[in-house]
């Protein structure tokens, strides 16, 4: 594998490089000036993967943030933060922007750069912490002075990996790998290959303790990766055990068979009649939901979509219409799709309902009088009730109606949504006029390991 | 409760009784006179119901034993015992015929009266025991020597009850309660009532040890009855679940709302469009499956029809298809009857299945060898395989092909017949030209607590 070749691919020019620290370098002094004119302590710093030389050419989104002494309130912080953000796009002649994270900060779309303004409090190690952003300086800190510009070019090549196979990202809409998680493993296994190699034997529980803090023991997670400027803190906290397992398996496989695609985005070549048959093959009953969503960050949208998923699963399931497969998506247009296959969509009118033992004369006499048609069998009582539903269609539309909705388990935005408009489409229905745009989400539902191997 | 009205309907007249033990005196003399020409050392015995005074009037059946010394080989004890039984039959004009329990012994049909000539050894302890029927005359010793006249009629009552909500039997039909059972139940309750009262309160493992052997701890039963001629022996020990589970509710129904019609068999009144309806109304799918059997001794046809029941109900539910409910009955004209009630016996192409751990990575290999398909599922592999049915019918009707029948356990007979002949064929085209005499049957397979109530 030439990873020279890869790297002239994904890895950022000295020039553009150059350009876009003589460009933050810039913004930093206007802050200063103006911070200096109010008399304000201010220290700016360029952070994140910009800083530590982990970026990616395709995402150069460049992070600027303002640190403050502790002494400083948290009102104090957040005011000077925006107003110095603010200030600082309007001079250069950006686009200024309001955005959320543990608190609000500045995002300024100036030329082709995307570039975060955020606020934050002066702190030498994590006692100090008053904001999850905070640690963003000592994660720079740490990795800038551990970390070889080689192994930088490692992590390029492991971001850009885990990027084409889908678990790059620690953000909700993923689960995956972060970036300074890429970087830790790079820290720990020093390149590419060789984290892959390691990663093709890892088990449930793998321990990273750069520092040899001991404090593994306190995770239960997938993989426990102790934050060096943490002790406390298990940086891989929010890979889910699907991404866990489909680095391991895709690390496999890409060392069986090397090959440049695995750095590439694979698309996928399908038709909506490729796809209509692979259903009928499957002869499954699967539908389609899908409603719109407000376009509010990832962060918020995802795990609402994500806890609906789950809840009409669990409702479904409750009421024996196995759920043999499900995903949700969220296109480009906000709007949220959840497709959910049943292995069984139909059932008789009654139901087998288990009661108490036949010895318990107490309950035995309570549960004659409820069921008269009650019965013997082995050393309980049985009955045969009627389901409320006995077809699963009906049930999920039944239970998005506004008076069953407490069953479910929505988000607040998502139900406001689903109150307003919904659909709910057996699968051959929706593929009759599905967006192209959707055929690599459907194929990935029917083909969930597509994107692992080349 | 009057229950000396109900021991008129039940209980044989003194003249009867007398007539029956003068009837029996003769025969044992024409034995034992014979016996004596033969210089054969045996001594004649009444035993079994007739002898204790437990016997109903119905079931006038008259068991006389032929006892021989310990030193008589077993084929010794064998060709006397027949040859004794069917000299004696002969004698009186009686039809012979040649049975089989534990040996062979002698039946005979004289006047209207069904007589079996039993040998066995003459033995005075379980120790002694060389052969199974053996223990009659030791049950039959330890009955007329504990159990008052009041206490014999009390058996009558609880044998009646139990006759009529069918748990009286230790057959293989029924796997109930024997008659010596009921015995040792008033011998430890005194009377009839008073057995009910306690058995509305028994508990799974009930204990009853009227010698005090302290042996009970030995069994796993639903109800333990330690057999006062042998402490290492449940009498109870054909009992099932279901019928101990019975009793124990007929027993609470009967005491709540006393009733002669508990004395009475309970018959069932209902029409073809009644039953077609009900079946229609639980929308389940439903088989009759049908086929000859011999005419054979019902402990031995029952177990193998039994079994091929529950062994279809076990190949249904490993293929998915979950079977609510199963009966089987023999009618009189030796046919065996099989129904087997769905809940789900439709399903889709494809299954899921479930492979290794991801991160055992050498059974990783083999299962992507085996499944190019395979995707990750959270920490295991999994993959979506074709099922081999997706149609209940179908699978049972394939399996009874004679190259897949080794897939079921039949029993020898069973089989034969189904190789001959079966006809498998929805409960509704079988209720289409059901006979009347299987109402019965097919009532309490819907309604199975019908008989416990009155």
């Amino acid at each position: 594998m030439i990873y020279n070749e890869i790297l002239t691919d994904i890895k950022p020019t000295s020039s553009q490089r150059d350009r876009i620290i003589k460009f933050s370098d810039n913004l930093m002094k206007i802050i200063l000036d103006y911070a200096n004119s109010l008399n304000l302590d201010v220290e700016c710093k360029l952070v994140g993967s910009m800083a530590k030389k982990t970026s990616l050419k395709s995402k150069a989104d460049i992070d600027i943030f303002m640190t403050f002494p502790l002494d400083y309130s948290e009102e104090k912080l957040k005011e000077y933060g925006l107003l110095l953000g603010e200030y600082c796009i309007n001079e250069v002649g950006g686009k200024a922007e309001k955005r959320y994270a543990s608190h609000p900060y500045m995002t300024g779309l100036i030329e082709e750069f995307e570039i975060d303004f955020v606020p934050c409090y002066r702190i030498n190690d994590s006692s100090q912490l008053k904001s999850a952003v905070d640690r963003t300086i000592l994660h720079t800190d740490y990795i800038l002075s551990h970390m070889s510009d080689k192994q930088a070019d490692e992590v390029l090549l492991l971001k850009k990996f885990m990027s084409s196979i889908n678990t790059y990202g620690a953000n909700y809409k993923v689960s995956g790998f972060s970036g300074y998680l890429c970087e830790l493993l790079i820290l720990e296994y020093d390149n590419f290959e060789n984290t892959l190699k390691n990663a093709s034997n890892w088990r449930i529980g793998q321990e990273i303790d750069l520092e040899n803090y001991g404090t593994c023991k306190n995770f239960k997670d997938p993989l426990i990766a102790i934050d060096p400027t943490d002790k406390n803190r298990n940086v891989a906290a929010a890979l889910t055990m699907q991404k866990f397992s489909e680095f391991i398996v895709a690390s496999r496989n890409y060392l069986n068979n090397p090959s440049q695609d695995y750095f590439k985005d694979k698309l996928v070549k399908t038709t909506k009649e490729a796809l209509m048959d692979e259903f009928k093959a499957r002869n499954t009953t699967c539908f389609m939901l899908s409603f719109n969503v407000p376009p509010l960050p990832t962060d918020v949208i995802y795990p609402q979509v994500n806890k609906t998923t789950k809840s009409l699963e669990k409702i479904s399931n409750s009421h024996n219409f196995n759920v043999l497969n499900k995903k949700y998506y969220i296109t480009g247009d906000n709007r949220a799709h959840i497709i959910l296959e049943y292995e069984i969509s139909q059932l008789p009118n009654i139901k087998l309902h288990q009661g108490p033992l036949i010895s318990d004369a107490r309950n035995s006499e309570n549960f004659m009088k409820k069921y008269p048609d009650c019965f013997v069998k082995d050393k309980k009582w049985a009955v045969l009730r009627k389901r409320p539903y006995t077809n699963a269609g009906k049930l999920i539309d039944d239970m998005l109606k506004k008076e069953n909705m407490h069953m479910l388990k929505l988000g607040k935005n998502v139900k406001e949504e689903l109150l307003k408009e919904y659909k709910l489409e057996n699968i051959m229905d929706y593929l009759a006029s599905v967006d192209e745009r959707e055929y690599m989400e459907i194929y990935t539902f029917l083909h969930p390991n597509f994107l692992l191997n080349r």
